[in-house]
């Protein structure tokens, strides 16, 4: 694994970063490195992506975890929690807008620096399920 | 990186496996190695996953693919390609039931043996988006 870009956003401190993009309006940039800029050709007519990047910031990891949404301690693997096994992170977020080898995008969620890993097309025919049970998330995920 | 289990399906040979989870009904067997099982804590009350894995068989890329639905070339980071800078899959699953560390899961699209990086939850609060445009996809994602 090796960056492939990094993602600029206006979050420098982890407890102030939003708990999920759907969450956030934040505008962030996504620089490509050059390298891999020819990548790119043709994202610009989708309006929504996957960002698979790293946690560089978590070290460590246990199983069960309190997340930030609930008091309750659940398996890692039933939360999005950080702090995770592999630090792979993930977040769909909006396309506004491409410049060259940066991609401007809201809901961003991340912090500031992290290291982008792979932009995978959002595809509704793929990704959107719909009659989905969400366990403890359930009433939690609307707070 | 390191695998916290391994994937098994039908699927032993990459030209007779699905092109994305959402086209199969294939079961699938998802084995979380013992050491990580506590992780799994309430799993088993989400109807959908996300499995983060590794293209294990994927050697090398290029920047820009005709991906397996269209004729035309793309950027890699504008299709769902294999051959990636990183290596990383990504798949909704539907979670069937959990014995003990082993997931049985339908819309499986991966091959026999893929080594798992990370589980997450599905949840649509965060991950469903609906007013979306697809790009090349437009045409090709219902074909």
């Amino acid at each position: 694994m090796h960056p492939i870009g990094v993602i600029h956003s206006p979050f420098t401190e982890k407890d102030k970063t939003p708990i999920q993009a759907s969450r956030s309006q934040a505008i962030g940039l996504v620089e490509i490195y050059a390298e891999f800029a020819g990548g790119l050709k043709d994202i610009e007519a989708l309006s929504h992506i996957y960002l698979l990047y790293a946690f560089h910031d978590s070290d460590g990891y246990t199983l069960q975890v309190r997340p930030f949404l609930d008091d309750k301690e659940h398996g890692i693997f039933a939360t999005r929690y950080p702090y995770r096994p592999n630090p792979l992170g993930m977040s769909v977020v909006k396309l506004l807008f491409r410049k060259e080898n940066y991609l401007t995008v809201e809901g961003i969620d991340t912090l500031d620096g992290t290291p982008l890993l792979d932009i995978k097309p959002y595809v509704p025919d793929f990704d959107l399920h719909t009659e989905v049970r969400v366990g403890w998330y359930e009433t939690r995920s609307k707070k």
